[in-house]
């Protein structure tokens, strides 16, 4: 079977998410055969660099034949079962590493990275009225993403994918973000917060943040000093603080997770994507003792969390999960990423040469190139999307943003590769 | 490892959903250890039939040796890809084959049961929106339940999951159910709701319905004809009809689909739970052409659906549907339960003499036995968990509801020994 074949099928029967079909007659879809690695490859038998991880969920490539094996392992014993009133080893041993390497106190899991963040709304929410106060509000970044279910959409602010909906969501109260990493830029928008603090905490549950990088956000940055601070604010009015390490954490933030930098615990975190290492819809919503206890008395007080999703820490997602961890644990992967970030660096430092191309950053295993203010309708990121695919690499844009965000199991060449093909793609937008 | 060890690790890191941890002080989890067609078994050794499915998703047995193959074969081969601007084949063959089945157009993905509801809710609003009218409430029915997220809660009505947090759900508008199956009751609650569709009408984007049961909603079971008086009154009032077939999907309503009962072909239907066998989670938005094309023009006019999970139409998952549909095919699924649905039925006419049992009901696969009302706080259904957990039946009452929806797989002496053990918990209630 070729690419073209399937293709026709695919059109016939598929609505693709984020996509304008309308798109697919002048740009191909790739239908991807197999997985090795860092590479897909297609019918034809073009193959393709992964270099986003296929929506940033990778780590430690495709067909992973560790993490292969300890799911086929799962497959034969427990492939799933309730989690009401019922458990499994795999969510167990999950539970366990995850509260020692975070620091946090209990799990409860949810299947995708809205959900969790729905939880996480849900549960704050609740815990107040278990306290006795009604708090409707939640506070979020300017430019945040977390999610698109009702609840996650609302506490976002990409406007490309909220402002459609403004008629059916819930309210929400949004804090301006710093231009930049540096000291004055995070003060002052430290201090515009803290008059948002001043005027709504009585009202709000908690503030939401993915720490250090927005990535659905157009890849910005952000210091660790923001994120403390936003923190300090917190407990100083009495509000949760979320954070949403969906996105950024296992690693992607240079530690394991982004709240590391910024020397805090928050009261919920929220993991998924790479949590699987890329293989299965999974999330978790990490709290504390003191958020449990609210919920813990008598059934008949109707203070329970009743909150439940079928698949609810599925043996299956869970065994890849640990998978994962054994990885992590062996393999050193934090500090070996860390000269891969500062070859990444590097070797990008040619493109501040490039007249399109605005700004240069990295936090991590994250590496953004801002080309420079082209009116969105151009949609010059997609010109380097094309190039990309057509010479092997998997790219994709965010507006005006290129970004790098490979499986952690990338080697020099293929850095390079990746790196030179994103190099040419901006250098020929026309 | 025994129980024990297991559940003093699991209550130190891990919060269960729909769960008041503290009844955990007098009512252990079981840990599972493996699973085997309808059996659990724990690590002590006692084997428990699987008489709710794991909460409805099971359909041929636990760790189904084909299915397994069939994920396995997947696994080595393509674990995931984005489906953003790519695609591969386990999604091409479910979505053809899903749309054959179903006489829908499209289909759109999500990971679990509440996701779905959300895309359809937004995919609604957004339709119309398109279309440039601004419609932002949605109809759903009294004792309804559609998932847990914040827009999915929203369009339910079960007040135990809702009520707490009614501050921050978006506005939904109730139509009254029937009191049963009679078409006298039908044809009131149809004029009930004429009256709702003429006053709102205009402001409302869709109706959604768990066509023939109400699952979450103590087993409560309504009529085909009133299913299609509601599709009628849509497309009187022109608006769309959501069909959440998330748990009465895939035979359990007796027919493949519960809208083949009454005849009817919605412009959204939802599926989840069953869909992978109950391997993993994945979800899906089937829609019709019409409203495919409402979205579909240049990107620069803003109209695509722009939604998106990271892990949608995940091969993995897409491979178990299409091995839980190969078996649909191969075994003649929907035919063989006729028996076994009429068997059940018989066997548990001797409920009627019980003088705690109101009453019996049964729409295909789903058989329900209400106990008199004692009063929520007495918690009558947990003593019959208990003896069903004792006994070797994993049952999980709904407050004074015992249901029995086994996988199909179930044999007679296992319905035999299901039934039994609910008939001398449900005789043995103080």
């Amino acid at each position: 079977m070729k690419n073209q074949e399937i293709l026709e099928k695919d059109l016939k029967y598929n609505w693709h998410p984020c996509t304008q079909m309308k798109d697919h007659e002048f740009l191909p879809l790739i239908p991807i055969k197999k997985g090795e690695g860092v590479y897909l490859e297609d019918f034809d038998g073009n193959r393709y660099i992964d270099a986003i991880s296929s929506w940033w969920v990778n780590l430690f490539g495709h067909c992973n034949p560790y993490i292969n094996k300890k799911i086929t392992e799962q497959l034969n014993t427990l492939e799933h079962v309730i989690f009401a009133g019922f458990t499994h080893m795999p969510a167990v041993k999950l539970a366990e590493r995850i509260c020692n390497l975070t620091k946090m106190d209990k799990v409860f899991y949810a299947d995708n990275g809205s959900s969790a963040v729905e939880v996480a709304i849900k549960m704050s929410f609740h815990y107040w009225k278990n306290k006795g106060e009604i708090r409707p509000l939640f506070f979020s970044l300017e430019n945040s993403y977390h999610g698109e279910t009702i609840g996650a959409l609302s506490v976002g602010d990409v406007g490309l994918y909220k402002d459609t909906y403004k008629e059916i969501l819930i309210k929400n109260i949004t804090i301006p973000i710093p231009k930049d990493k540096s000291e004055e830029e995070t003060n002052k928008a430290l201090r515009k917060a803290r008059k948002i603090f001043e005027k709504y905490h009585k009202q709000t549950s908690a503030f939401i943040i993915e720490p250090l990088i927005q990535c659905a956000g157009y890849m910005k940055m952000h210091s660790a000093k923001f994120v403390k601070g936003l923190k300090n604010l917190c407990e100083e009015f009495n509000i949760h603080f979320i954070a949403d390490e969906i996105a950024v954490g296992f690693g992607r933030s240079g530690s394991m997770f982004a709240c590391e930098q910024a020397k805090i615990k928050p009261d919920f975190m929220l993991l998924s994507k790479g949590l699987t290492g890329g293989y299965l819809p999974l999330s978790l919503c990490l709290t504390t003792d003191e958020i449990y206890q609210a919920f813990y008395c008598d059934y008949t007080e109707l203070k329970a969390f009743l909150h439940s999703h079928s698949y609810t820490a599925n043996p299956l997602g869970c065994a890849a999960a640990n998978a994962t961890l054994d990885i992590f644990e062996k393999e050193n992967v934090i500090e070996k990423n860390k000269e891969k970030s500062k070859y990444i660096w590097e070797s990008i430092q040619k493109f501040k040469e490039l007249p399109n191309v605005k700004e240069i950053r990295q936090t991590g295993m994250i590496t953004a190139i801002e080309m420079i203010d082209y009116p969105w309708q151009e949609r010059k990121g997609l010109q380097v999307y094309e190039y990309g695919l057509q010479n092997g690499v998997l790219l994709r844009p965010l507006g005006n943003v290129i970004y790098f965000m490979p499986p952690y199991i990338i080697n020099k060449e293929e850095i390079d590769r990746m790196i030179n093909v994103a190099y040419e793609g901006i250098k020929r937008v026309k």
